[in-house]
C-alpha cells in the first residue's frame, strides 16, 4: 500500500524523481569522459551542497576545486601510492582487486577537495559540547547533497578514500587545523551502470533493508 | 547562464523537484505534530537512506525505529541532562540558548537512532585502509538520503547532538562495537519554515557560496 502524504508539496512525478536521483545515483571510477563542466553547472553543485544542515549551522566545508592537470597529476601518484599499501589482499581475491578501477582523478576534468574546520567559530559550539563529530557529519552531508545534484546534472561522482589525507595537505596547502574529508572526481560519463561497480565486480553484494532495520532495541531483527 | 545537462535523463522539472527538496529541507525541533507516521512510508525514507554510497560497498549503516513513549522518555531525560552541561553561554546568548527548541523527541511520534558498524567485515576493507572513517561517513551519506526523502514525504527530520551517545547504548542496547551517528526524530510538521531555525532565531546567519569555495589550492578565495 502506497500512502500519499499529508498536504504534499510535492507532486508524485516530484517525489518519484528524487527517489529516482538517489537509486540511480553511482560512485563513478571508470565510466567518465573528458567533457569540459561548465561553471554555472558546477555551481549549482556546490549550492546543494551548500543548502545541507550542519551543526548550529556552523557550516564548517569548505570546497577546493581542482582544474588543473599539473595538481592533479600530483593527487594521482598520492593514490597510486597509498594503494600500494592498501592492497592486502591474496588469492582470488588480489586478482580481483587489480582489475577493480578506483579513482578517476585524471579522467575526470574537475576534482573537488572538501575539507572540513573541526572546530568553527560559526555556529557558537551549538550541538557540538557532546557529539563534536557533527562538523563532520555536517560536512558529509553536504557531500550527499553534492552527489545527488550531479546526478540530475547528468554528472559522476567518484569518491577517492585511498589516499593519505596529509599529502591531499600538502598538495593543496591545507591548513592544519582543518581535515580532509573527501577527494570526489566529477565528470559528465558514458552511462550510469545500473548497479554499483562493486556489485558488477564481484567484490560485494548488497544487503536488504530488512538486515539494517531493528525496532526499540538494537538487535530485533 | 544555464547550461543544459548533457543527454539529460531528468526533465527540468525533475531536476527542480530534487533542488526544491534540498533548499527546502529543515532540522524541524518545533513544529513537529503528532500524526502518525505509517509504516510504508517510514519504509520508503529508510529504502531511500539504504541507496546511499558506502564504501566498499559495506552499508555499515544500521537503524533502530523507536516508537515506544517509555522508550523516549529516557532519550528525553538524556537530552535533558546532557543540555545541562552543553549551556556554556553568558549574558544575551545565554537568553537567546534557553528560548531555542532543541529536540522534539517525544513531539515526534517517530524517532530514529542511526548507528555505524566501524569495522565492518562486509566490503573487505576496501577504501578503509588509509581513510577508516569513511565508514561513519557511508553512515551519514545514508542520514542524507533519509532527510530528503522525509522531505519529499512531506515529514520533518529533526538531528539531535546534544545527549550522551553511552546513554543511548545504554537505552537501546546497543554493543560496545558500534558508533552512534545520529539520533533522529521524524514527523508530519505544521509547516516548514523559510529559513533554518537558528537563522530565525537569530543564532547564526548563513555564508554566501563564495566564502566556502577555493580554486586550485586552499585559501585562494
Amino acid at each position: 500500500m502506497i500512502t500519499p502524504p499529508a498536504k504534499s508539496t510535492f507532486s508524485a512525478a516530484e517525489r518519484a524523481a528524487v527517489y529516482r536521483a538517489m537509486r540511480s545515483r553511482r560512485d563513478v571510477r571508470a565510466d567518465f569522459i573528458s567533457d569540459e563542466v561548465p561553471e554555472d553547472v558546477l555551481t549549482r553543485v556546490l549550492e546543494a551542497a551548500h543548502a545541507a544542515p550542519s551543526v548550529g549551522l556552523s557550516q564548517p566545508w569548505r570546497f577546493i576545486i581542482v582544474r588543473d592537470v599539473a595538481t592533479r597529476r600530483r593527487v594521482r601518484a598520492a593514490f597510486e601510492e597509498a594503494n600500494g599499501t592498501a592492497a592486502i589482499y591474496d588469492g582470488a581475491r588480489a586478482e580481483l582487486y587489480a582489475k577493480l578501477q578506483l579513482q578517476g582523478i585524471l579522467e575526470a576534468p574537475v576534482n573537488v577537495c572538501v575539507v572540513c574546520d573541526d572546530d568553527p567559530q560559526r555556529g557558537h559550539g551549538l550541538g557540538r559540547q557532546t557529539m563534536p563529530e557533527t562538523a563532520r557529519y555536517s560536512t558529509v552531508c553536504a557531500i550527499q547533497n553534492l552527489w545527488l545534484a550531479a546526478r540530475v546534472e547528468e554528472l559522476g561522482v567518484g569518491w577517492v578514500s585511498i589516499i593519505d589525507p596529509l599529502v591531499l595537505h600538502r598538495i593543496l596547502e591545507i591548513p592544519a587545523g582543518l581535515t580532509v574529508v573527501a577527494y570526489l572526481c566529477i565528470g559528465y560519463v558514458r552511462a550510469f551502470a545500473d548497479e554499483p561497480d562493486l556489485a558488477r565486480a564481484g567484490w560485494e553484494t548488497g544487503l536488504p533493508l530488512g538486515e539494517v532495520v531493528d525496532r526499540e532495541r538494537y538487535g530485533s531483527r
